[in-house]
């Protein structure tokens, strides 16, 4: 495989096999984990990270556990189910992607209600799968669709970690360039570092060197003197949010990019699943920006870098405004001005209704 | 005082009494130094830094050696001044303000050369003496001339380190602000940590939290939502290098900020001495922009945050183009363009011929 799986069955299928992204980027290993209790340690600690990757996770922790409980009596069965589903659900409370995931298992076993435990094991096992396999064709699209904006050679700017590492494939922003890659073309990479938790330099450039792509680390505050002094093809980010009118909630540092490269006419790409639109929420404005640990810019990463009791203002996303994006591509495409029209058209037609 | 005297003489004045800026913020620590060799070291292991603060260590590492010296022969004595020049030369192969300040206190030496050797060492200590007033002076000047520009209240976002602790007064960029608080005016500084070397989180946080100025740290992500979302009056910054058409090197991270500032209308401000003005330097094009080390990148925190073998790009400057500049601070006044004819004005009679 050319990008790192983060998060597959393994070969035997009785357990889930992912990277444990802490111990990122000096020591690649895998964990091989049997239990929910596992999993949701993993989610907790962050061993697995990414909105995708966390959902798939929890999906596959529900079916791996309720594997082992087929002997028991229906009822039984149907109290740990919900034990396990409350479990997995607390461990990251702001993951929309995890809620998801933990309602579509719940609803899978409630379709099958009726059936014995093991074929209601067996459902669950292949739902899980199915939610990754889903993920993992997104990416793929979103790949193909953001290929088609490539230059070739490309020189590639992007921000905070929407690889691989976040997903079951091959990433939202990276997914583009692993295919590049595949096929021949020639790119080349600038990866933010991204302060404060570095998921830059840990995670985008680990992943991308790995796979043999060209990639460099960057410290955040060198891409607007790169824009000026090299060629940048263009910038491509994802996101966690996006909201009916375009506008993109993303990690801290993607609205500066933003208006960077609309200073140097560099096209600035945004791409993410249409999971990630919002036709609830009308524009940016009425997104809410949780705060990080002052820590992490005080101490992060073991050594004091500012006074203990320096006063510090750390948002963990910004809001880039629409017209300062010029695409945003999903797995249904590559979406333009004005986005409330072309997102709606991506969305499925019930999402979409809304 | 008002502000962390970086460097001055000890209370007997036998001594050089500098803050050990490598234990900072952790720790303030006063260190006595009584030799060139302690001195020498002082400035290799940035004990002292900043350009001016430099300068101003080797004039008088150059003094309290000499002193040491008086009952050699005439010519020893030369012999001696020679090498201690030559040591302290040394230490910082790029710096213009300590060969300047070398060069004087050759100048000085050479002037008395008929002198005792007493006579010859009275006058090194005080030119040594005369370089830290001049200083001290020319960031008052600074200073006052910065304070016209700011708003009460005022809210400010600066860069990297241009404090009291680069000078051997209160700064070049952040005079205006201790003025500001000195004379009861409303301030509030927001200092980006400024990324690899830290030094807005480790020195601009410290002094001016020690000086009871409001001060918070934000990651150098933040800084463009910051202008977005909150009110911020102006920035200024400080300068390594002023070319004659206004152009400005200075730490990496500047001209991103001058194009964020320039993109929501926010002033823009340069404050450094006039010794700073290069007119030999026709524009930024000129300026020789060097990389720093990629272990700063890397494990810049003491823990490892990027693969051991990752590519890193980290110039340690970038050029600011006179178009995003409001204004250029110096001792002499407020800058505005065409900076070809007014930086001119700046300079002294003989300087300005170049």
């Amino acid at each position: 495989m050319i990008y790192p799986e983060a998060i597959r069955w393994s070969a035997d299928g009785r357990s889930i096999d992912l990277i444990d992204q802490t111990l990122l980027p000096e020591v690649e290993t895998r964990l091989q984990l049997r239990t929910s209790d596992e999993i949701a340690h993993a989610i907790r600690s962050m061993q697995v990270r990414g909105a995708p990757a966390i959902g798939i996770a929890a999906a596959m922790g529900v079916a791996i556990e309720m594997a082992r409980h087929t002997a028991l009596s229906a009822s039984a069965f149907q109290e740990k189910l919900n034990d396990t589903l409350q479990q997995l659900a607390a461990t990251r409370p702001t993951a929309v992607n995890l809620f998801w995931a933990l309602e579509r298992m719940r609803a899978c076993a409630e379709q099958y209600r009726e059936r014995t435990t093991g074929e209601i094991a067996c459902k669950l096992y292949g739902q899980a799968t199915a939610i990754l396999e889903e993920d993992r064709a997104m990416c793929q699209a979103i790949g193909e669709h953001s290929l088609s904006l490539f230059p070739n050679p490309a020189t590639i700017l992007t921000h905070c970690n929407a690889g691989a590492l976040a997903t079951g494939g091959l990433g939202t922003a990276l997914a583009g360039v692993y295919l590049a890659h595949e096929r021949g073309r020639s790119v080349q990479v600038f990866s933010d570092e991204t302060r404060p938790a570095l998921q830059g330099s840990r995670l985008t450039a680990w992943e991308l060197g790995r796979a043999g792509i060209d990639v460099t680390v960057i410290a955040d505050n060198v891409a607007g003197s790169l824009m000026r002094t090299r060629r940048i093809d263009l910038v491509i980010v994802g996101a966690d949010r996006i909201a009916a009118n375009g506008d993109v909630a993303n990690k801290i540092g993607t609205y500066a990019l933003a208006v960077l490269a609309h200073h140097h006419g560099i096209p600035f790409y945004v791409a993410a699943p249409g999971s990630t639109v919002d036709l609830t929420t009308p524009s940016g404005d009425q997104i809410p920006i949780e705060e990080r640990s002052a820590e992490e810019v005080r101490r992060g990463f073991g050594k004091q870098t500012a006074p203990a009791d320096a006063k510090v203002f750390s948002p963990a996303f910004d809001v880039t405004p629409a017209e300062l994006i010029t695409a945003i591509v999903t797995e249904r495409g590559v979406h333009h001005r004005p986005y409330h029209d072309s997102l709606r058209a991506a969305l499925s037609p019930l999402e979409a209704i809304v």
